[in-house]
């Protein structure tokens, strides 16, 4: 038991999650290593959200409500990490919720939809056609969701996913602790903050805004500018340890 | 099998080896997050050996060197990333090779044991006894190995760990690719390096660095010095990232 007064209690709680989902099967040891990759990213940006993260969520709101068919793509870690927070968002955005796999495997995707089901959350269900201009099958999507999406949000995802996502023109949201990452760089939104306080945070502001305020926020969007912003984040953090 | 060509080719080879590893019980699930932490700060290092690194290397050699009792403190990561360069190591040091883990069970101390040995390391033996300053299983070590080294290389290690053997009196060399990291800042001397590129320069250097070289280089140690190059060199990442 991890006690709740740590200071790192939720990073570890989060750890903890992720290597019982390991165990379980909806995990795979490649996630854990991504996982510690984004620890380590979390750790330089203070484990908080910035200033600038918070702007990045209310945008990636107001994209998700302006949205005609928005979808939220979800993989091994995002379920294990934060299933309620997905269901909560799918309920307050509309959109539809797709488990996409990089390392797909039929007892994985069943693994995961039971899980997310488990907590409430509706999953988009189908036979997966080879539809994404890519190789094998991470071309894997549903005609009726991602696919046909004009807005997705995908939480934790690979690069070479997110670039053919936005060369078919959709409008790409992301949440990637990494803002040097391929899929930061190509994504329309890029949320530099860890999952489980990026996404309530996304939901609350589907609830809250208003359709100028949103349409504000899609208009003045620089997702250049937000990348910038974590960096100088990071740097500060790193600056103030050698202090 | 991933191409030899390919820019990352060392690093997921590294992955690769973790997440084979774990399946075979040797590297535990959290051992699997700590990787990619570190390779998140290796990436931000450059995926090179830095000068300052370089430094730090022959640093730890000329310590190794110049022990009566130099031991080189194994655990489950280092053992399935460099089995082999810690064979190397201890032949060029004249250091013993105990095997001391965080997550401590008698299967994965011999698993463990039997990968190293297979790999050309003489482990040292024995009943391990409470002799370390920390609670529970965590106090577990050698009583003719880590208890009466003078100087221990302790590569990957936990922060409470390293600041124990350092209370005891003892030199602690460890390499740690973050240079915030407790370990980093409690360590005697840190070697901000990624472990198979760092290993094979302290072998090199224990062969050739001569008596004089060797006291030079204790009698000049700065470690705050290569904690902030270290650093200053992940800041550098950063700012040409968003040049």
């Amino acid at each position: 038991m991890i006690p709740e007064d740590h200071p790192r209690y939720a990073s570890l709680v989060a750890r903890e999650k992720i290597a019982d989902a390991v165990k379980s099967g909806i995990v795979v040891i490649e996630g854990a290593s991504a996982h510690g990759r984004g620890e380590a990213f979390d750790y330089l940006l203070g484990e908080r959200t910035t200033k600038s993260a918070a702007c990045a969520e209310r945008t990636a709101a107001a994209f998700l409500i302006r949205a005609a068919r928005p979808v939220i793509s979800v993989n091994g870690n995002t379920a294990a990490l934060a299933a309620g927070e997905i269901g909560a968002l799918a309920r307050a955005s509309g959109a539809l919720v797709e488990v996409n796999l990089f390392h797909r495997t039929e007892k994985r995707m069943q693994a995961i939809t039971r899980h997310l089901e488990a907590h409430g959350v509706v999953v988009l269900q189908g036979a997966a056609e080879r539809l994404l201009p890519l190789a094998h099958d991470r071309a894997l999507c549903l005609r009726e969701g991602i696919y046909a999406a004009d807005v997705v949000l995908v939480p934790l995802e690979d690069g070479d996913r997110c670039s053919a996502l936005v060369s078919m023109g959709k409008t790409v949201v992301t949440i990637d602790l990494n803002p040097l990452s391929r899929t930061a760089r190509a994504a329309t939104v890029t949320v530099v903050d860890e999952l489980t306080r990026a996404l309530p945070v996304i939901t609350r502001s589907c609830e809250e805004l208003g359709a100028d305020e949103a349409a504000q926020l899609v208009r003045r969007h620089d997702n250049a500018r937000l990348l910038a912003e974590a960096v100088a984040a990071m740097q500060e953090t790193l600056t103030h340890a050698v202090d």
